[in-house]
């Protein structure tokens, strides 16, 4: 490609945090450029919002059927290349399928859909219309848990045999949601949020990143599923112990009660012959162990000629130069975008430029809600998952 | 009392790993010494054992029926006053009723029996008797591990929400008692180590520190009870989720094939304010956090006058002089000897006396094995703890 | 301003790491565009390192002499709002004047200059002209490291007394520059790396940051510095005793030989009541201790009520989602840009707009490298430093 | 030996820490047992602490004098066979001397004598006699510390080329010593803590620890010696620049002033290829780093099997069940205990028995002081040590 990729985005206006970091995410390797938007649901807001950005006015569209008509009717050299979608989780499903419809490929904000339904609607659209979609399922895009994972695939650590992952958040602990804070409302919010609160919004970040990792698929769960604060609408914590598809056994914890807590998912399987352990909040670093000799430090770090292939595309820095959150999302777009530029440009994107989260992963998510669900409302142990 | 309270000791001969811990920590306050011992089933390694400590050939028994029976002839005031047992799990029973019938008061190695059944005979034995006696759930015993429960129950962080508490030890990991390694040999052994494998020798520790530190008991569980490695007879690696009296919701997790781990035993409970987090392998160091400000690092330390009465009384050294596994029994067997020490002169214990496992905690970690033994065979998710 | 603030870069062409990292601080935010570059030395690299960043042709100058040129004879709104310089330290003095003299306002890479006299001409053409200049000393643009210096500057640790301030890298440990790696070999060169090795490398960044969180100046210093590596150039190694204006002690430590570690500055301060510990490697968490209670966990999050203003202005993410590199260029870019902006459209910059490193930080890190050789010369224990 | 080894003190009466910390290393290992005591200077302190360690009445002796004289005619099956001397620092050569005199050997607290002069008749002594002298230099005794020494010793790290050690408490930084704190008194009372107050207490603990783990003497010192806390009489920071006997360098960081810091001692050293990291407050683990590999994490612990000997050989528990300052002093006492045994029954001590202080290190100690203080009061930069 002799120019940048054209993004569009869906949402992220004003004072919408997720959207901000997509837009850093995009940015930050100087080949993706945003040139429209349809940034709030409401047409002022919309306005102001692209003022902020800078973005032209006649791109700024009051909606996004409006800009995926507009855009549409572009000529080539000016018309957007993919939209990003960043609006809450019941507005998925609408401008991803009109995206889609007019020809554009789609990076969305996880969840892919508001349900399970929704999200495979989305998938046999994708199938259908063989364009590119990429969902932020943020946390396996550092390179450190791309080398636990080529560390299992590769079999240094024999079978795999158990998970722990574990994503306790404090933020509700209280009824943050009856205080006026915005964030909080639509998250506890079942009309806006979906039929699951914690487990959606963070477990199954979690269950991507144990299979992920592992390179196994949980195909069993047992889950406890909670509202821990009196007069919350949605689940705010929630247990559940795993099974994969090799028999290997887990536990996944969630919550958002875990008062004092940030965001520090963390991560250990265990293999016949060692193990990792990896902690979002400190992502350089992966502790690697062994059964019969010392742990090991592995640290991120363009630098470090002990990483797998695979690792060392996704650092951006020389060893000790902290990469984080934003160059997750980086990745993220990065690799979409080497994969879409070569798909224009006829050419084949390598595994490495493959590596991003697509629509199955996304199918999977809401599969996973659903399972969840099923479980917590059952009085038998087992439940199976797709 | 104007002398040392005289121990016997039963089991704990040469080559035995936690018969020399006790011993470390009944030595380190000076205020008990060991007079006497059955140390080992066999006659001749019991008395090659009484020589490489320096015992009496006379005080040297080749059983404990033998010792109990011949110092219980000794006059008042060369008698033993109390008897460690810490023999295999399985041979723990006849030594503990023998001495309390004998009139000696027992402190005894964790479990209490081999069996619920047996842990209820000697607790109604205690109670019959008056004699004292203790059991080594030496986790409990650590400062910060008081300091934490003293928390919870002064009311700090509200009601209890939430307990993480997990101990995966990794030294199963293949067949080792299938190479020759005693302690994996009996560890593994059905008829040595009781009903349950990983659940019995280490989950009842991670219980307990639960129920200690939060002040709720567990009302159910719903386990995922596993062998791991093939070939082995008894479970290795264990899942469970966990609701106590007061609704809190838990997971407990316990492994001995998490390859590459030691022994780190760790606990998080949460409250509605905020919570605690410890780990047993940095013992000194408990993390307090809070919902609206920055977590703070508790220290042990004699003169940290932050500390809680009862914390302080656990520590021996100044701040940032480590204290360990050994001071944790030492804690055990001091407060245990004060107690003694006072109720032989006729005075009260103090509450910080008392505090040391009892009788009653072995029978619940007898219990718990069974409640978790049969919740692992049941289809039905919850299963009630007595 | 209703525009993006227009960047030029000199330097930073392809396989440059310095410049990359520049331009991902600068894109991070929206708010500047790279609109052109002089981008290598040979006019061939720039041209193709233009067409890699998707620069237009015209405006992919062969030399920074020709794009200032051009720059200038734009058009008002075309034209190049500043440049970014990024080139070797050897390479500062001449597109920094010549932009200067342009009318071209000036953000440059770490040292401002070659010598201390080169520093000093530039600093009064900055005043001159009236134009902004910044100067990327990163490490004080975490948000945890304006925490400190604000607590300090609050007087909450009574008079600052004592800094530990350590920068030990191990990539040099080795002959590297003998290899064939270019990064080693500029270095270690002195005609293009300066007097000074690691010490104008990485120590001028720990004295900068000694500086800026305790808020005194270093007034003496006491340095040992050598060349550890047989047939090196350049120090890599050095240790130094500080003293600062108001008396406080301290201690500078530096190597580019500390074999195995990667890039972990650390500082510590203390003042009479309390002080501060922070590591770059983890830069969200500072630990901030107390004399009579507690060490507490500060941690980095736009969403934590407890920090000061000025920490939240330079945080982007809420808590737990860690920043890094990037986020520190990113928020001396920003706090520039704003305070451009401001000055553009006639407005007063505010504290924290203003909050980016100038000339006179540019001219004290070539100061400290001559008061550091002098020092290693003398014999005597104490130098002063201006 | 078919006995335990009688150990007599000096010092260490009601209300002194270290005397209490002496007698628990002492007692852990179930070998030496304490026989009498002179353990205050007044003489009915002196009972009362006789009795409250139920020591027999004719052993609890008003002075040491009358000890001496007392043990030394005592039948040998009841005579004592070393002295624990455990008082203040001015009353250390009284003791020793006479202790050798009677035939007693020695354990005594670090340091070995309030001046070099008087740590130099003391050594000539040990000589003259042939005793058995120790001295508890507490930190080079953990195992981690060992396996560090062993690893430079074999030549895995190549040459020795940086040390950093620092030692930095934070009690000393108000007054305390005007409070009525007793502790605080003595240690900055030049009558009774000698010549120096930091460096003596603690800088000769890191100077120690630096020549133990690196296999290298410190050759030259540059020291910035103060005084923080307006009114105190001693040093309470230090500040220093070494070189070591083969040309490598390093720095030397002593503080009591460093508030908010408990006790963490620490060290780093690195050779040509790696290094080691190891720090008091977590004295369990050992950080190893590589130039060219990811770090690794060694721990201690008896079942261990890439642990050198002379590691295992300090190690009491298997992994993950910490050790602490107790083990350390224990260590100390066993290695010293078992060469004494050895010696008495006319076999050869190992290695490993031999691995504790002796007077040499003693001496060095005192000598490291007033170089310490000769540098202090030097406008020159570099002075010889001897």
């Amino acid at each position: 490609m002799n120019r940048k990729l054209r993004m569009g985005m869906v949402g992220g206006g004003q004072g919408a945090f997720i959207g901000a970091v997509h837009r850093a995410g995009a940015a930050i390797d100087g080949i993706i450029e945003l040139v429209c938007g349809a940034l709030s649901s409401t047409e002022e807001k919309a306005k102001a919002s692209g003022r902020a950005l800078f973005l032209p006015e006649d791109r700024t569209y009051g909606s996004y059927e409006e800009m995926f008509k507009a855009e549409a009717a572009l000529p080539a050299d000016q018309r957007m290349d993919f939209v990003s979608i960043v609006t809450p989780n019941n507005a998925h499903f609408g401008p991803t399928m009109m995206a889609l419809e007019h020809g554009f490929h789609v990076m969305i904000d996880k969840p892919l859909a508001f349900t399970l339904d929704e999200a495979r609607q989305i998938a046999a659209k994708v199938k259908e219309t063989g364009l590119l979609l990429g969902v932020t399922y943020t946390y396996a895009a550092y390179p450190m848990v791309k080398q636990a994972r080529h560390m299992f695939q590769s079999g240094v650590f024999g079978k795999m045999r158990k998970v722990y992952v574990e994503y306790p958040q404090g933020w509700l602990s209280s009824l943050l949601e009856a205080t006026g804070n915005q964030q909080a409302a639509w998250r506890t919010d079942p009309a806006r949020n979906g039929a699951a609160g914690g487990i959606g919004d963070i477990g199954t970040h979690a269950a991507n990143l144990a299979e992920y990792i592992s390179g196994h698929r949980i195909s069993h769960v047992c889950a406890d599923i909670n509202i821990t604060v009196p007069g919350r609408k949605l689940d705010d914590d929630g247990n559940l112990l795993l099974r994969f598809d090799n028999d290997a056994r887990g536990v996944l914890m969630v919550s958002q009660v875990a008062a004092g807590d940030e965001n520090p998912l963390k991560i250990r399987v265990y293999g016949e012959k060692g193990g990792i352990e990896w902690e979002q909040q400190e992502p350089n670093t992966l502790i690697v162990k062994w059964l019969d000799r010392p742990a090991e430090i592995y640290r991120a770090g363009g630098n470090h000629g002990y990483l797998s292939e695979i690792a060392l595309a996704n650092c951006r820095t020389p060893a000790g130069h902290p990469e984080g959150y934003f160059s997750a999302f980086a990745n993220i777009y990065r690799n979409f975008a080497q994969t879409l530029s070569k798909r224009m440009a006829g050419e084949t994107p390598s595994e490495i430029d493959l590596d991003f989260p697509d629509a199955e992963e996304g199918v999977r998510g809401l599969a996973f809600i659903d399972t969840v669900l099923a479980s917590a409302k059952s009085d038998q142990k087992w439940t199976a998952h797709m």
